[in-house]
C-alpha cells in the first residue's frame, strides 16, 4: 500500500482563485499531479425548459490533449464527445446545481468550463471542488455588479474519489492507485444538506456493503478538508458568499 | 404514496426468452409498462486492447422514437448519441462483464443490444435483467454450437431501481413516481458477489446515509426477487448454465 | 426452386395490433422470419413547407443491430445514415402518404416508426403493411378522443416484394432467395385506387417488359392477401377506420 | 400540355467529350436546361467485399450550389448527405455497373462522379447517360495506355425520365412539367439486354398498368435516340469501346 | 525553369460568362490547365450579425473529386471540410466583399460559388478572378430587375499565385512548379485600392525583403493583365458596372 | 492612438516553462491579456505520408469556452471545428515545423497543442512563441531521455502581430485595437533564416507597399525582443538546444 500519505489522507490541494480575468469566475485548482482550470461564465437568460422558472447552470468538461503522458486526441477533432466525458459533464452539472438556488439566480445561465489541463486521476471531483470556487466568485462578481440582489448559494460542494485497493480503502487515488482499484468510487456532498452523488462501482469484482460504508467514512472527513481550502481560496469574498449557515455554525 | 403496489413491491415481470432467432441470444423483458428486447450477439475476435487477455462484452441501448408518449427523436437521424445513453451504455457494459470470466469466454466478442420498446422508467436496470436473460442463452447457444468449452458465467446480474418520494423509500419506480423523485438511484448485484454498482443522485436536494440504507435494503430484496424470475425464463438452459454458486447453494 | 412454398404464395404473416401502448397506433407484424415494430405518434403542428396545407406523415426505419445473424452496426454509433436506410424511409413515407387525406387529417403530423426486430428479407415491405395496421390504430384513437373530426384514411396500402430466382418469378422472398435473385422488385399499391410505387432492379442483368408483367401479376395477388390480414387484425377498429371504398364493395 | 416539343420527344441533348483532362475520362452533357459534368477516375485495387472478384464501379452525385434558381445548401457545409442524394448515387452506380464486365475490369475501381451544374430536373438520369459517356472514355484511356488487355463494356446504358402530367404520358419532363406530374418515373435500359431498372411513383394518386405500360412505351424509344447521341459523342472511341453486339447489330 | 513561358507571363487565361443561367450570375475560368465555374447566388435578406448593416457576400468552394488525376474525396461523403477549404473560402469571401460596398448593397446576400472542376494550381486565386467576374454579372442582373438602384461595385478585384523555384520567382505556377517551390503566395488586389491580401509562405525555409519584393512585383503586373480580361468577358454589363474610377482612369 | 504603450512596444510578455508535466514539453505564455498553454506530446511513429523521411510535426489550436467576457461555444461540443481554427492549426504548425530538422528528428511525432485560457487578441502568435518553447523543452528532454542522438532545431521561431489603426501601424495589438483595425497582419520568423509568413489583409479598404514595410519594420523588432523571452524562458536548457547559429552569432 502508499506508504508516502496515509490512507485517510488528500493529496496537497492549491487553489487559485481568478487565474483568468475573462470569465465571471476562474479558480486553478491543482491536487497531487491533476490540474484543472475551472470557469464560470454567466449569459443572460435560460434554455427554454427553464423559462419562467428560473436561473440554470450547466457544465462541460474537456481534458487538453497535452494533459496526459501519451497524448489523447482532442474530441472537436475526432468529432466524437466520448461517453466517458458525457458522464462526467451531467455529474459536475448536477452537483454544481446542488449549490445553488436557480430561483434566486435569476434568468441567468451560469456555464462551468472544467479544462483538465494535467490528469493524474480524480479530474471529474477536482472539477467539481474547484468548481464551487468559481462559482462562488461569479455569484460575487454578479452581486458586485449589482446584477443577482442576494447569494443565490445555499450550500457549498466539493467532491473527491476513494477506491479499494489491495483490499484497503484509500482516500483520494491517484493515477497509480487508480489502475489497480477493484472498487472506484466517487462521491459528492452539499454542506449544510448531505449526499448529492454516490458512485460505487465494481471494477473487477463485487463488493459488501461493509466496504461502501468504509469508503463513505473516507469520502466525508476528505469532503470536510475540500471545503476548508475552498474558503481559504474565497479569501475575503467567502465573507460575501459562503452559504449563511455553514459561516454562522 | 403509491397504494396498489407496497413500497417493496416489484412491477409485474414477464421475460419472454429467444423473442427473436437470429442472434445467439435474445430475450423480451416486460417491467410493468417498460418493455425492452435485449439480444446478444456473438462475434469472433476482440477488439484491440482485449487482444490475448480474453474475451470482450459491450452493450449498447437505444429507445424507440414510438417508446414515449410523446415520440422522442432518433439519435441516428440527429447525428448526436445523447450523454444519457452513453452512460447507460457504460453502465449496462459494465454491469454484464461482472457476470462473465473474460478469460473463460475466449476470443469472442459478446454485444449486447438493449432496445426499448415502451419506456416507463426503469429502462436501465431492465436492460441489465433481462440482457443477463439474453446472454445466458447466447452461452447456452455457443457451448451447444462447441464453441465454448465451458461455462463463462460466474454470476447471475440484475438491477433494479429505487427512489425517495415525498419521504418515503420506493421500489422499482414508474415513470410517476420518478418525477416525483427527491433521491434517484439505481442498484446492481452479482449473485454469488455482491454490489457491482451503487448509484445514489439528490435530484432536488441531498440524503443522509440513513436514507442510503433503506435504498440499498429496498433494492436487496427486488434483485433476488429478478433472479428468480429470470431463471424462471432460462427454462432448461438454468441447468446448464446458471452459475454453479447458487444452483449448488 | 423453393418446394415448400407455391412461386405464387406469401410467407406466414402475423400481425399483432397494440403491441406497445406509448405511441397512438402501433402494430408487430411477422412475415415468415420477418420481424418489424411499427408504431405511430401524433405530433400537433407540421413542418414549415406544409403549413396552411394540412396535415403531414413521416417514416423512419432502422434494423435493430441484432436483426440479423450476424450483428450490423448501429446507425447513431456510425453516426452515418446508409443510403439504403434513407431510401427505405422515403418509400415508406411515400407509401403511407397515399393511405391518407392530408388536408383532412388537419395540423397534425404522423410519425411512423419502423424498428426492424428481426431481417429475413422484405423488411421495407413489412414496414408498409405493418405500418398501415399503425396508422389505421392511430387515426381510430385520434378520432376517438375527439382529435379527428372524420376518418382521413382513403386507402389501405400494403407492399410486397417479388424477384425473379432461376429464371423463374416469385412472390415474397425470403434471405436465401433473395441473395439469389437475378431481378428484385418492390411493389406497393393502394386499394382503392391502384400502383403507388413500382420499383424492378436488375441485380445482375437485364429483364423483359415480359418479365415485369409476371411480377406485377404475382405483387397483385399478394397484397390482396396481406389487405385481408391488415382488415383481420383491425379487428372492430376496421368498422370505423377501413376506408369505406373497399367496406362497401 | 406542352405545345413546343412532342409529348414523346427528347429536350436538345448535347454531350462533350473530355470536357476536363485530369480524369481517365470524362464528358459534359446538356439536357435541355440541365448540366451535369460527369468523370470517371481509375483506382487501382478494389474495396475488401470485391476482393478476388474483379473490379468495382461506384457513383457519387453533387448538385452545385448555384445549380437551382434559389440557392441550395453545399452538403459538406450541412454535413448532411441527404436521402436524396443517397438514393441517386445507388441508382447511377448499380446502372452503370450494368454496362460493365467487372471481371474482365480487373482490379480497378472506377468512379463516377456527376457533378450537377444546372439543374432543370432529369438530373440523375442525365447523370446515367453522360455517366456513360464517360465511363466508356475512361476505358478506352486504359486500354490505349495497356491497363486493360480487352474492352469490358458489355452493353451502353442510358435512362431517361417520364411522367403523367394532366393525364397525359410524357417523355423527359422539364422542371415545369416535373412538378405537376402525378405520376413520376425513371427508366434505365442497357443495350443489348433490356431494363436494368423501373421506377414509378404515384406522387399523388395511383396509376394503372395501362398508365404503366404507356411509360415504358416513351422510354423506350427516348433511350434509343440516347443511345445515339452518346455514340456520336464517342466518335472515333465508339469503334474502339462500343460493346460489339449493338456494333455488329 | 520554365521554357516555355517568361517568369513574369501568366498562363492562358479563358472566362466564359454565363456559362449556366440558374444562377444571378456566373462565369467558367480557365487559367492553363485550371478550370472553375464560379456562381452568384443572390438571396434576399442578410446573416443576423449584418442585419440593419446592408448586404452581406459569402464563399464556397469545393474541389470536384475527378478534378485531380488522382481522385481526392468529396468533402460531403466523408463529412469532414478541410481545413484548407475553409482557409480558401474565408480568402475568397474576405476578397470578394472588398470589391463590394455592401451598405448599398442593401439587405442582399449573395452567395458565391467555387467549383472546381479542374484543379492544375492557382484554384483559389481563379476563384476570386472569376468570382469577380460572376459577382459583377450578378449585380448587373440585379440592377436590371430593378432590386438595386444603383452599382455597389467600389473595385474590381482578382488574385493570383507567386512562388519562388530553384532561387527564381515566378508568376502563376502550375502544379508541376508548385510543388518545388520553396516560397509559395496569393497576391489579391483590389483596382482602385490596393493590396487586400499578401500571403507568403517559406515552404521549405526562410525568404528575405528583397524576394517578398520581387513576388509584388510579379503580382502587380499579373493583376493588371487579369483585370483586362475580367473587363472583356462583362462585354457590354462593363459599361453599366465596371467600377467608375477605373472606367474613367 | 493607445498612449500608455509605444507603437512599436509589446504587451508584457510572461513565459512559464514546464507549466504542466505529463507531456515532454510544456510553457504558459502570457501577452498581456493573453494566455495560452502549449505542451509538445511526442509519440513515436509518423504518419504514412512521412514514412521513411524522417519525423513530423503537427499542432491544434483551441480556445476555452471561458476565455473571452461572451463565453464562445466549444468546438467538441456544437461537432463543428470552425474555419478559423483550421486556419490556425495549420499556422502552428507550418511555422513551428520550420524551426526543426525533420530529418534529424528521426521517426518521432511531435503533437503541439496550444489551449487559449484567455484571449485579448494574438492568440495565433502567441501560439507560435509559446509553443517554440515548449517543442524546445521537449527536444531537451528527449535528448535527455536518450532518444534523440542530436539536437534537430535548426532555428528560433516567434511571431507577433501588427496592424494599421486609424492610420498608424502599431505592435501587437489588444483586442481593443484589433477591433479598429483597417489592415491586420501577421508575421512569423525564423531566426537564422528569415520570413516564415507574412500575412496582411485589408479588412475594410486596401493597403499600400509603403504600409507593408512599416509593418514588417514592427514585426522585426518585436520577434527579436519575443526571441530574447524565449531564451530567457529556457534557461539552462537554451544552452542545449538553442540554435548553434544564434548560440554562436
Amino acid at each position: 500500500m502508499r506508504t508516502e500519505r496515509a490512507p485517510d489522507a488528500l493529496r496537497a490541494v492549491e487553489i487559485i482563485p481568478r487565474f483568468t480575468k475573462a470569465p465571471a469566475g476562474s479558480a486553478l485548482i491543482r491536487c497531487g499531479g491533476t490540474t484543472v482550470l475551472c470557469t464560470v461564465s454567466a449569459v443572460e437568460g435560460v434554455p427554454r425548459f427553464r423559462e419562467g422558472r428560473g436561473g440554470w447552470l450547466t457544465a462541460e468538461y474537456a481534458m487538453a490533449p497535452g494533459s496526459t503522458p501519451s497524448r489523447s486526441a482532442r474530441e472537436s477533432s475526432t468529432g466524437k464527445v466520448k461517453g466517458r466525458t458525457h458522464e462526467i459533464q451531467r455529474l459536475v452539472g448536477r452537483s454544481l446545481r446542488a449549490a445553488i438556488d436557480l430561483e434566486r439566480l435569476g434568468e441567468w445561465t451560469l456555464h462551468v468550463d472544467c479544462e483538465v489541463l494535467e490528469a493524474d486521476a480524480g479530474t471529474r471531483t477536482a472539477s467539481i471542488t474547484g468548481g464551487f470556487v468559481a462559482l462562488a466568485l461569479a455569484v460575487d462578481h454578479l452581486m458586485d455588479r449589482g446584477a443577482l440582489a442576494s447569494n443565490p448559494l445555499r450550500a457549498a460542494v466539493a467532491g473527491v474519489s476513494c477506491g479499494i485497493v489491495r483490499g484497503q480503502a484509500l482516500l483520494d487515488l491517484d493515477y497509480g492507485e487508480d489502475v489497480q482499484a477493484t472498487v472506484d468510487a466517487n462521491f459528492v456532498r452539499a454542506t449544510p444538506g448531505g449526499w448529492i452523488e454516490v458512485q460505487a462501482t465494481g471494477e473487477d469484482g463485487a463488493y459488501t456493503r461493509t466496504e461502501l460504508d468504509a469508503l463513505l467514512d473516507l469520502a466525508e472527513r476528505g469532503i470536510d478538508n475540500l471545503h476548508a481550502a475552498q474558503r481559504a481560496a474565497l479569501g475575503a469574498a467567502a465573507e460575501r458568499v459562503w452559504p449563511k449557515e455553514i459561516a454562522d455554525g
